[in-house]
Order: C-alpha cells, then structure tokens, then sequence
C-alpha cells in the first residue's frame, strides 16, 4: 500500500426536486409484479416452445405471431404488426472446428459462426498463428499472417466491475478480426468468444467486412477451447481445420410487434417500451432479450391492470433485428416521423433479466435530472443507479426523428450477463423468478413516473 | 390509483465526514480479488469433496481439518484449532412421507426432517388436518388437531423486496410448528418449507421442543408437495405416512478454526472477519455458508498478499455450529473474554455468495456513521447498503462480552437466496464466480477501513 492516507470531506450539497408521484402506487405495482405475474411462464413458452429465433427465421416468425397472440389477450386499445424488412443470415448444418498437433492427433472444439460471417465452401486448413490482442493482429506482418488461420486470443477484461464496459471494450475482437486478417491475407479467423467465465460455451455475435477487404470465414472458440489451443501453441506448431456452411439469405419481410393504451389528455404524444424480439441463433435468448419483452408487456399489463389511465400514450414494442442490423428500430423511428406522431419518451430493457441496479437517461440536463430525482422513490426498491447513459439499441433512432425526446436504458445487475451473453447458455434455466419479476416492477414503475411527470 | 398526488421536497443536509483511506488500494484489492484469487476452486473443493457437514458429523470434522490446513498454506502468523462442544443431531437413513388418498393411492413426498427433529419410532401414519398459518394452529382446539398429522402450509410473503424480510416473517412457522401441535396432541407436523420458489427441494432448519411439551415428529415438504397436498385436501380426506430415524446423539467436540495476522501498532485489538464451517445436512453449504467463509478467508488473504500491514490485529474465524445451537460463536467470545483479549469490530459474511449490495452496522452511533461514511468509496463497486443492522449469529456473542465493539454484517443480494438456503440446491453450482469473488474484495475493503479508521 501506498502510505498516503487522504481525508476526504464531502459536502452533499442542496439537492431539491419536486414530482408527482403516489408512493401507494407503486408498491402495488410491486405487489403485484412479486404475486401475479405471468412474465415468468410467458417467457418459459417463448425460449422452450420457440425458443432461438434470429431475424428473418421461421422461429423468429412464430415469435412474432405468438407475441401478437399475447398482445391481443391481454386487451389493450391495439395490437399490432409494423412491417420490417430484415438480412436473414443463416448458420448452416455442417459447422465444425478442430486443431490438429504436430504428431497428427486432431481436437474438436466448442465452435459457433460468428453472425455475418460466410462459410468455408468446404473443409479448410491452415496453420494457426495466434495473436493475443486485435491490436497486435492490425500491426503484423503480411508474411506473419497470410494463408494461415489465424486466431486471436484476447479476454474479456475481469477487472471492470460493470461487465459492460469489458464488453465495450473487448466487441471490437468479434466485430473487427475478420477484416484485420482479411486484410493481410489470412485463410480465416477464429476469435476467443467475448465471454467472461471460462467453459464450453461459444459466444457467437455480429462481425463486420467491407467491400473493399476479401471476406474470409470467421467463428467463436469457447474460453476454454480457446485456453487449451493457446497453451499447445506455446509448446508446437498446431493446425486449424474447420468447416462452417452458413450464408446470406438476402433481405426478407418481418416484423415489429407492438401494442398500446391510449393516452387520456395527450394520445399524440407517445411513451414507448421496449426490447427485442429476434435472438442470436443459439440458447434461447432467454436474457437476451427475451426478458426484456417480459419486462416491457408487463409494465404496460400492471398499469392497464392497476386501472391506471395514461395521460400519453404508452406503446409496448417488440423490435425484430437488434442484433444483427437494427431495421426493427430504424423502421419504427422513421415511420413514427413519417405518421407524425409526438414521441416523448422510451424506455429499453436489453441489458438481462437479472436483479434490477437502476435505469440510465440519455437526454437533455432537465431529463437525466428527472432520472436523478427518483433515487428515493426507488430505494426502498433497491435500485440506486440513476445516472446519464445509454438508452438502448433498439430506441436509438428515435433520437434522430425527435430532438427532445429522453431514452431511458434499464440497468439489471451485470455481473452474470456475459455467462450466457449469445452463447448455448442463454436459456431459461438461466432466468430467477423474482430477479425478473422485479424487473417487470422497475420498468412499470418508471413508465408510470415518467406518464405522470413529462 | 388513487388521484392523490404527492409533492416531495427533499433536503439532503450536509453530511459530512472523514475518513483515511487510499482509494488506489481499494482497487488493488479488487483487481486482485477479480482476477487473482483461489475463493471458488476452495469453495468448490468444500463443496464437491467434503459436502454437507453438520456439526458433529465426520465431515464437518474433514472440514475443520482441510481449514486449518488451507489457512496454515497462506502463511499467516498463525493459524489454530480452538476446541468447542457441540450437539450432534444425526438424520437417519429410512427418512420417507407419503400422502394418501381416500381411495388408498399413495404418493410420495419431497421431505427433509427439520434439525433436531425426534424419529417416529417406526411408521406413522395419520389423518392431515391443514392449518393457513402457525397462527390459526395456535389458536386450534385440541378436537381440532389430537392424533392427526398437522400440515402448516403457510407461504414465505414473495412482496417483501428483501428476502430475509420474508424469512423472519416465515421462520417462526419451521421453529415453532412441533411445540404448537405437540401442545394440542398431534401425532406429528409437516411444514411447507421456508423457501420461496415452487420447486421440489424441501429445506431443513432449526426447530425447538421444550421439556413441558410432548415432543412429536417435524419435517417439511417440498414447496410443490405442499401445494399439491393442500390441493387434495380441498377434494377428500388424506393420510400422510411419514418415518424417519433421526436422532439426538449428544454433544460432541469438534473446533472453531483460525488465523490472524498480527497487528504492528495495536496486536492485542482484534478484528474478526468470519462465517461459519458446519451446514445443514443436505445440499452442499455453498451458500449457507461456504461462500461466508472464502469471503472472510480471502478479505485476510488479499491484504496480505498487498503487503499491507493492519494496525491491529486481523483475525479469521471458522465458526462451528452456528446452524443448531451456535456453540462455536458462544465459545469464541467466551474464551475472548477470558483471555483478555480486546474486541474493537468483528465483521460477518452469511447470507450467501451473491452480487455484494453493502453493510450493516450493529454498534454506537458513531460506529453506523462510520458504515454511513463509506457509500461514497464503495459506490463504484456497486454497493449501495450501509445501514444500522444485524450483525450475524456467530459474532453475536462477542457483543455481551465487549460493550463497544460494532458488528458489521455483509450484505449481498437476497433474491435467489431463499431458492437455495437448507435445501439439497445450495450446491456449488448455484455459486457465480464473479459474484463470490466481488463479495471478497468487499470484505478485504471493509477490514482494511476499519482496520485503518478504528
């Protein structure tokens, strides 16, 4: 340790807000999320009778009609499709991996496609030549890289406490690798999976080419695949055989799915809640982002069930496409300018089904300050972050249709997320009764504050 | 809703405080803890390799004998065995229940005898009379319930945000169901466990007779079985059959195990950092309370391994027998005492392994502004909890022996705890690394600002 000791005198300074709000109110919405809540059994349906749908899929069509169905059910004004056209990509039958030594024997490996990438037009084989960062990879040779396979073998940082800023940090290893190789001539790449815990899990995502750089196949070890490959190449020469069959399909139609109560005083200004329909083609986008449809439904079926009648209208969407385009978002913005609709506000859940922490605000001073001002009301709730951020991937666009528009991001507890973060481990098994019913509570009660208060 | 609406003005006064601290090596020890740290291969070694370990039993003594040797590893200035006396209740091998309809079909249960349960001295069976609540069973007539097997099917209360709110509601239902129906004749009592998920593992706890009361059979069925039973009896008449061949065994001797590190400017002040090394019988501990433990373990472990040199001394402690009787937390203050030892803070980790949400503080008012002074410095660890509050069992003791000492018990997230808690389900892998690990590198900060500031 360092022998200085500093003193610290704070001063917490006049902090004073003024809003509306009946504390009764939202306990009951709390009672009511913690008691009768059908979010848990509605996102059981959805991963285990549907389960992974990836844009433009017949499961991510079934989604959207089952979602349709249970929109409908639940007797808001309207439910209804909005027409999106989406890429469909799509992970073949025949996707292997496997690492040969030098004495011939062969490993086969945790492997997935990285979203985007395509495929090996039949087996290929190269010799591994590893890199420990991208950053490593974008500084060698021509003569270092070309014809080989090459791997990069970078973690996720541990250290971060909110996982999210490693995930921030290490995207660009899944986004970015294939075109580093592509561009000095590398056969393929295989990445290690951005995930935090070390095991079998492969952690498939979106990657990137350009026109201009040969697309070269690019796919996901699991940590552990990933560890014992880098161990071997400290002691031999190793080759990389793999094989992956998926494609382009082009673009196909799909669908936002959304519902809505109308507004009492301002039916033209609208409050949107979301998450994400499509998924990752792998596990079943319990967390991601299965649990941020239930939060959204939820928080509109509490208040509608709590007899609450909104001054503006509160509109549940459930995006198609978040993951690998955003035409579900762009679509739904772009169409919200063109029927001159008055968009106030959204809030997003794309973050997990875990334990609520807070929400963030992406908007003007006077709004990320409304955010602020809720921490009492929320306390006895255990949240406690209430902080300038992000809103959501799916909500973004809305900022360029709607100037004064504030985006709210919900913040459940991260610590988990990268467990299963579009890896096979992303199931319902995954998902905690009460840590997602109280996500239902949190986003209903923030939808309420913000109907109440904007 | 109600139409009311309130208008909060709030006035967060000054709160001023100081305090030494070096916030580098806060995040030294995190870093260390996230990256560098053994808490979860020890802990799945406790787990998979000696179990379950009830005070008394051979493993708790395996266990005891493991501690002492991993603590000697560390290279701390001492590590030792402190003898104690404790009761050893030992579930038999023939523990089964089964409910019976009218028309004789049969069905077993999910059923675990409560601690310190006496056998049923064979098979009995039993008309079921249902009570809501251990409230209306008090209040029963002896015509009521004389001869019949008492089923208490009172759920734990799922809308408190904390859990162990919950379970301080539900915990007398499990403790004081036998003395109740033995008062009124019964020939036994079957609780729906104090859990609250609808699941098949039942949970086990502490229950109590008293000498003037008939002491009759006590178990507890599984959530679903409860639900399941109460079902039936709604329809017709149902027997349980139930047998079970627990017993009292004595006492027994068995050991509290500990190391310290010696203070350099005050080695007769002592700080405690500690969870306890018995569990219930079923399951594996790994929540209740193995993560306890490696958090304590590891909070003395990381400051060494940092060369950081406490001013007083740094004492772990793995208390023996807080379950049933908490011999090992009586003993240790006890000899404390009389070894003329000075106790200034004592720190306690049992409330499981999950994300850390802050402190509590049982102690003088200057000792809970103390706790209240460290949100800031915790705050970009996510911890948020720093409230007057209790302490923990096995510290409890040392709170009669020295009049000023302030108890600090770790709070972690309570939701999936309840899932978990004294069932065959607190098994090692219901433990998240990062979240175990986080509870660490939040004990080792609390010990060095105490260690540092008292």
């Amino acid at each position: 340790m360092k022998n200085l000791l500093f003193v610290i005198v704070l001063f917490v300074g006049t902090l004073s807000f003024a809003q509306q709000y009946d504390s009764l109110f939202i306990r009951k919405i709390y009672d009511k999320a913690l008691s009768e809540n059908p979010a848990y059994e509605n996102l059981r349906y959805l991963c285990k009778n549907i389960g992974q749908r990836i844009s433009g899929s017949a499961a991510a069509q079934q989604a959207v009609e089952w979602s349709l169905r249970l929109m409908d059910s639940y007797g808001f004004d309207k439910a209804y499709l909005q027409p999106v056209m989406v890429p469909y990509w799509k992970r073949g039958t025949k996707e292997e991996g496997w690492y040969k030594t030098a004495s011939g024997e062969i490993f086969k490996v945790n492997m997935l496609a990285l979203g985007g990438s395509v495929g090996t037009n039949g087996t290929l084989e190269g010799d591994v030549v590893e890199f420990k960062t991208l950053e490593s990879l974008k500084n060698a040779s021509k003569a270092q890289v070309e014809n080989k396979i090459v791997f990069v073998n970078e973690p996720m940082n541990a250290k971060n406490i909110n996982t999210f800023e490693s995930y921030d940090e290490g995207f660009a290893v899944r986004a970015f690798s294939a075109l580093a190789a592509g561009k000095l001539g590398a056969l393929a790449v295989v990445i290690r999976s951005v995930g935090l815990p070390i095991d079998d899990h492969p952690h498939t995502g979106a990657m990137y080419y350009n026109d201009s750089v040969k697309k070269i196949p690019a796919a996901a070890l699991s940590t552990r695949d990933a560890e014992n490959l880098s161990a071997l190449l400290k002691k031999q020469k190793v080759k990389f055989i793999m094989r992956m069959d998926c494609q382009d399909m082009g673009m196909v139609p799909s669908f936002n799915v959304i519902a809505e109560i109308k507004g009492s005083v301002a039916p033209n200004k609208i409050i949107t809640v979301g998450g994400h329909i499509d998924s990752w083609d792998t596990g079943e986008g319990a967390h991601d982002d299965g649990a941020g449809l239930m939060h959204s439904l939820e928080a509109l079926s509490i208040l509608k069930s709590l007899g609450y009648k909104p001054k503006h209208t509160l509109r549940v969407v459930f995006f198609m496409n978040e993951e690998n385009g955003n035409n579900g978002g762009k679509s739904y913005a772009k169409l919200a300018k063109e029927n001159n609709e008055e968009h106030i506000a959204a809030v997003e859940s794309d973050a997990g089904g875990f334990v609520p922490r807070g929400f963030h605000c992406d908007g003007a001073v006077e709004k990320v300050n409304f955010l602020k001002s809720l921490a009492p009301i929320f306390k006895p709730y255990e949240l406690h972050v209430f902080e300038k951020g992000y809103g959501g991937v799916d909500i973004n666009p809305l900022k360029q249709q709607f100037e004064s528009i504030a985006l709210f991001g919900f913040i459940p507890d991260s610590q988990r997320y990268f467990d299963v973060h579009h890896s096979p481990n992303d199931v319902f098994e995954n998902i905690n009764k009460r840590e997602l019913e109280l996500g239902c509570a949190a986003m209903a009660s923030l939808l309420y504050l913000i109907d109440l208060n904007f």
